[in-house]
């Protein structure tokens, strides 16, 4: 018979604001939850007995619940308070993994006194995912779809030409891309204190556009190592970063048919095709533990 | 023979930007353009014959070397440029409508001097759309994506109720919507300047949303028309506003099976249905032109 | 005061899913339906009163009372029995546009005797929208997302040349699109039997191929103009045809540079920019009423 | 200094039709094709130097040049060319990992002779891996985009219910997913000849939509590793199968509001949030190697 490998289960992408009201100013909170739980789980996938299975349908219940009896102090602790709920509530349950995606709202300034008026900050997410299996917490924050762009100190040259190779040498670029990150926390043990994971983020952040703006580059592959070194250098609690940037194109549009010079001036913003330089930056010492695929 | 009624042709989505460099200090413009023409077509679908038809190729390299030889000031002058060139240039051609999407980019503040580093500011989307048939224009600027949220100052209630209505009456409730907002620019002759396209659109939006913020509202409606109402009351350049605002319904989580209380801090923020709400806001006088389907 | 234009309000997007159980035979009807209500609206828009209102929460209700007590014969059908109720019962209501995407199934065959189980038979959507003000009927149905190609049989030569052509002609090319198709029947009378709506649809969608595979094209607007006036030349249930047809370009690579020659084998697929060809062909004597737009 | 970890590199995404001729009668490739190299790339990383780097731009050139070179039987088998090319010709590079998307197409039949129409299938692709390290290989076939639905033999009860459960256990329901399958082939040696991908492919498809249909449910578990079970006991070829597979919920809609049953006929599909059940099915004794993440 064939034998049944890992697996998982749980309620994905539960969708859930908090509010919290201060008087006439209100805060808001607004996280896609997504929890999947592993454990002794072989009964219900040979024989369909559910003896052991919380129904997702409960995940997200105990997501809205947990809002409100606890707050949501940030995506991080929102995932840790989570996850060791449901490994030490329920036995066969051994190990979960929490993954939320968080979206930004900004305050809409008014000439009024209202402080209860919010537009989304755009399309960057925040993301954090939290792992514990009873013992050992990994915790791995990040950010999807922060597009990025330097018009130039972007060059490509001194590469390999093989038969296949037509491309020309570039002295100056433009060098685009759309910055997919996740640091991993060297945070594991309950009895140590965990970091701040809002400062924690908003510093990583800064370091991965700085680190964007202000290298010359020679290459993708520089630049994304320069990003992640960056937050390895300037933030010790965290240990791992792994980037994946896509390079997207801006082609320099051909203007001598019509009698002009291009100057890097005229674009052609490329869809596919694109490059995709991907790359983990480690403190020294440290394993790789984020999922390179 | 069946007849050939109204048609146009052209190119979609050519996707230009444009950079314009003042020293070490870069500007960009990143811009989504579609050229659509009409005129002396009915040979080319009748009879298959091309010559009347400029191809789709030389709209796209038309945007180009327009990007080159006049930058692109905004998006509204950009498209009156090309709008324009098609019509007066080509003979059988009588008709352009310039459909473009503005996407916006802010600059990355660095420690360094260096002033060529952008961040894309989000999923808010410009749109301008410019037609012209070789005298008169109309101009429709707009904006796409930009999602906003009142946490209270909401209500709903005192609707119809027939057999089929379960709905409960709401005293305070989210009020979350996605604005796509278009609106006409009164401006027709090219006798009387433009308007400044670049302020319209900034003062445009910022009325949308200060409206959306101050309006304590009884329906969704009635936002909307105070939105529109703003815009035509501030900006008399304008003469129509066209609203598009899907009601992203916010449940409020019934927590009461987990011994909890929901005071209006939990919510599930639902994807479909939505409630969907359309409506014009005109000048006194005006009339209804931007599309209603 | 700036005056209320066009307004219309409801519910969008309600996916209901009908199951038919025939002994052990099943059926499937999977819609996603759209209602939008206008009529006597003022009050909730200037002065936020919904005395006139019923909420869009009882439309999404409706639609699936509906589906119980009528079963879904065809998706017009259904979005004539809608829009008949809200205009005739509720009496600020003058006039109902239902919108409606079905999604089509086929069964799963299984070598045993079961008659349940179907997979979702592609990405091809059939439309339907019903309008009704009381007195007349318009009914347009039609389908998105159907692509097709042809290897040969399509040329491209002879059109105009200006400053900014650098297009070379073609003689043999891959004419490839996403056809977006609305034909809208004659009918609009209850005191005349409505056409039969399943075979009306799956007759155009075949002439809508065949005249695609069958044509000879010498520009995708002549291809275009057959595919419309197949439909109308054989089915005379139908007055109108719009078609929305992405010119999808597949270019020739360059293999030159690797010393090989590209005999029309091998082909760059590329998704922006892409032209656009649009137009109406209309039974001799009908007036275009699909907008445009 | 902050240390290299894992890293690749390559031109994702390049889209390749490929045409063959024979006489009248065309038959058509269409893949997406995805590019991974790894190897001695610290210095590009570290410093800048490109010297190692092959450009992504001649991956791309290879895809095209080797569909006119050596065609397209497969894409498994332009996978395994494609991979061992980059290892084979390339010093630097030591391991490639080839990903393709494929989209099929089906004739269009006309009464004419013409057979070179062609309409794409579905939302259904099928997908392929090849990892080459030089000595080895790992091929991972699979699909995505099968959307499957029973309209009932399937039931949910017996599970576990804590605080936080309010779900009705079900003798009767729908059971639908959207199928996100792959697995991987034993064969892993050049001295030993190929599977035949094409047929496996088929088989593996066809067994997976047999054993959804033919499953009784007591738990999408249940049904999951019956359909990954039937891959491995059918195809000798293939030692490991991983299924991801979203419950999509068909809720069924509570009609005695309107004095209403509802027989288990009328449902409401919902999109988030689903529950998400994934897992691997091996032959015994063999390796989980796809990875779970």
């Amino acid at each position: 018979m064939p034998t049944l490998g890992p697996n998982s289960y749980g309620k994905a992408e539960t969708r859930v604001v908090r509010v919290v009201r201060d008087g006439a100013v209100h805060h808001l909170k607004d996280l896609n939850v997504s929890v999947a739980l592993s454990g002794e789980m072989a009964d219900v996938h040979l024989r369909g007995s559910n003896a052991n299975v919380l129904p997702t349908d409960t995940a997200k219940n105990t997501v809205y619940a947990f809002a409100k009896e606890h707050g949501i102090a940030s995506a991080e602790e929102f995932g840790i308070r989570l996850a060791r709920h449901f490994v030490t509530s329920q036995q066969p349950i051994h190990r979960a993994r929490i993954r939320i995606e968080e979206y930004a709202w900004e305050r809409i300034e008014t000439a009024g006194r209202a402080k209860h008026s919010f537009a989304r900050r755009g399309q960057e997410v925040r993301t954090a995912q939290v792992s514990y299996d009873g013992r050992c917490w990994e915790v791995v924050s990040g950010l999807t779809g922060l597009t990025v762009l330097n018009t130039t100190d972007s060059e490509f040259w001194g590469y390999v030409k093989d038969r296949y190779t037509t491309l020309q040498e570039a002295r100056d670029r433009i060098l685009a891309t759309d910055v997919h990150a996740r640091w991993r926390y060297g945070w594991s043990d309950d009895a140590r204190p965990a970091p701040d994971w809002e400062r924690g983020h908003a510093e990583a952040r800064g370091h991965l556009l700085s680190a964007f703006a202000e290298t010359y580059s020679l290459s993708l592959q520089q630049t994304l190592y320069q990003m992640g070194a960056r937050v390895i250098e300037r933030r010790p609690e965290i240990d791992e970063v792994r980037l994946s940037l896509p390079n997207q194109h801006h082609f320099l549009v051909d203007l001598e048919p019509f009698g002009l010079t291009n100057d890097n001036e005229v674009y052609f913003a490329a869809d596919r095709p694109y490059g995709l330089i991907e790359a983990t930056v480690l403190r020294d010492g440290a394993e790789p533990r984020i999922p390179t695929d």
